[in-house]
């Protein structure tokens, strides 16, 4: 199996200050293209520790990428670096990356300035895979130092990302990977021992080229992810939808999307289908469920509003929640869910609504602990509530109690 | 200086499931004691790349620490590597750690099995901090084969940030670190190269002991973070404080706080102290500033609840936006930003109230662009309205919205 390094050049996340996120997408991708990622790894921007450990990783793996060390103040350390470590003997100007810069550059309402000039140069020995994105070119260097195939790509992310499906179809042009076709079912509500055990004689009858994958995401569920191997993608295609109509029956409406997305994006798509609209309301929760909602493009179609009712006097006020129900049952109760669910589906002549009712924390007492919440869901066919109980922090709480209203809502669009 | 390097062991962050943001949080910690972080490394949970890459980073550093490996189906590999590494002989059971994974497993309900006792033991060469939030043991091993000290952290994240000040303490008694006193100023509304403009003549005349770091993020703006080196804290911070003075009368209301804290804890801050209440309306932003505010502990005090107005008519009906000032100024517009603003304040009864109206994207025109919002904040003494124009995609457009109009809404806050 082709084995790579991504390596992250800059000293924002040697001192904490950057999460490094790229290295992430990258490895997604490497791996979903059937090359395995055996270490990552965060250097400083000096040039004897960039030309050492690159080389290091360049004997240990077939391919090392790279990201970060190209921004203008920093320019000079790492390409000089890679120059001197690919055994370049000149600098050249890319033509392409060029006209880049300055349409750039234009955008912005600047000239190209000589300083602007130097993004465009090159090694001699370096291919450039033009940036669409940003004025660093993409780089690569083949069999450096007899070892490995570098790629050097910008480190600002979007850039980053931006780059993959170039350095991916690179890659395949000049390695030999297995084809592999991937599938992904997205499951909710079930853990993932509970999970494994479920599926076992499913899972156990996979034929020898068909391999899955558990990724388990404490917030968006189980991602199961099919793997085929094989040369024939419509053979292969026609086998796995087979497979995951058999894992349909087994899972049915545990199931959220048979495709990687949020539970967010998967009730969208079933509102726009089913031609209903959505509204929300509240309390532990502050917001976070409408800002999920409305993270998904087009959500407008379906989204109405919400109300984030904190105090005890807007869920009377605005959502018309009974000042004596308060009273009798508590903030935090079914009734008060139901009674919120049902006050915004009215205020906004949605079809359907979520309420949320709880406590993210910190305080709590014996009868609501912290990490207690009321669920209620409100359509055309009346009101359902539910509780639930998470032992986290505040933050971790509010978007437990976030995703499983959503999966809430979710059950009550699609049955009914 | 004291140089460090961060590991963390296990294939999900090499696959991409994960981003490891363990390491970022040690290297903040490293770094604000005065460590250097030299380099960041994720490698596989196999005993020759175990044993290879943490013998190669103990001779080049003088601290080593990993995390993750340690669970308990795991837990064979990565200790056992370790006892080879640090050419222990034996295994013992730490009673403070065993101690503390009886406890654990009777707070779910557990008893104590074999395979769970197994969690308690290390090799001989190490020395146990007991992990207080879990049932893996943190490992100090020292001069490991005659070289650095290698510290073994739990991979689990408030685990291993548990474990941080514990280590920072060990590191601190046995090797000798300068004393460093940081004192933090976030500032926002000003671009990094203008902050730096603005600054220079104060920055330019800090004594040689002090050093600034500007440390920007795009969406909370920026934190100068001055550190004092020296041996006395008082009088290290009787000077801090005299620079920071000066450097208030520079920046003046563009200092949000004097810590390091969001500006979403600054404004809960303020409006605790001047015992006033907020609401929040929201269009574009969707649920973003609600979700801000109340991500802090005790929100409650003072934000009464907000409105998520995607659907026009939510505007109308509920915030009381006149359907003539929509019609004839536009969604997107001063006017009607200004008017959800008072509508929310009117609905809820809040002192402050702050309102979006804009295009997170896609779609947009000449007129409005995707990423132009219109901001409203209303108070006791009147309402302010004013425009930005972001360019980057929906999510990012939606936070900088967010923080922008927080910003806005402290600054009435503040001033009056």
């Amino acid at each position: 199996m082709i084995q790579a390094s991504i390596i992250t050049i800059g000293d924002e996340i040697l001192i904490g200050q950057i999460v490094d996120t790229n290295s992430s997408h990258i490895a997604t991708a490497l791996e979903e293209a059937g090359v395995k990622v055996r270490r990552m790894l965060s250097i400083s921007d000096k040039n004897a520790e960039i030309k050492d450990i690159l080389l290091k990783e360049l004997s240990d793996s077939d391919i090392v990428i790279s990201t970060g060390g190209l921004g203008p103040t920093k320019d000079d350390i790492t390409k000089e670096a890679l120059f001197q470590l690919s055994g370049s003997s000149d600098w050249t100007e890319h033509p392409g990356q060029m006209e880049m810069v300055k349409a750039i550059l234009k955008s912005r309402g600047l000239d190209t300035l000589k300083s602007n000039r130097a993004q465009a140069l090159v090694p001699d020995k370096a291919e450039v895979i033009v940036n669409k994105l940003g004025t660093a070119p993409i780089m690569v260097f083949r069999a450096v130092q007899g070892k490995g195939t570098l790629y050097s790509l910008p480190g600002v992310p979007h850039e980053a990302v931006g780059a993959i499906p170039d350095i991916i179809a690179d890659i395949r042009a000049h390695f030999s990977l297995a084809e592999i076709l991937h599938r992904n079912v997205m499951v909710y509500g079930i853990a993932e021992s509970a999970l494994s055990e479920l599926i076992a004689p499913w899972e156990d009858a996979l034929p020898a080229d068909m391999h899955l994958a558990y990724l388990p995401n404490t917030l968006t569920g189980i991602r199961l992810r099919l793997s085929v191997y094989g040369n024939d993608k419509e053979e292969e295609n026609a086998r796995a939808e087979a497979q995951i109509a058999a894992l349909k029956d087994i899972l049915g409406d545990k199931i959220y999307a048979l495709k990687d997305s949020t539970m967010e994006e998967a009730i969208g798509e079933l509102l726009i289908a089913k031609g209903k609209t959505l509204s929300a309301a509240e309390s532990c929760t502050g917001g976070e469920i409408a800002h999920m909602i409305t993270t998904v493009a087009g959500s407008s179609a379906y989204f109405l509003g919400s109300v984030t009712s904190y105090a005890i006097s807007v869920k009377e006020k605005v959502l018309g929640v009974p000042h004596a129900l308060i009273e009798e049952k508590g903030v935090v109760s079914s009734e008060v869910a139901a009674a919120m669910a049902e006050g915004v589906r009215r205020l906004t002549g949605s079809d359907y609504a979520v309420a949320t009712t709880g406590l993210a924390g910190p305080g709590g007492d014996d009868v609501n602990p912290v990490g207690t919440v009321w669920i209620g869901v409100a359509g055309p066919n009346g009101t359902t509530t539910e509780k639930h109980c998470f032992k986290s922090d505040r933050k971790r709480n509010i978007q437990r109690f976030a995703a499983t209203a959503l999966n809430a809502l979710r059950l009550m669009v699609l049955n009914g």
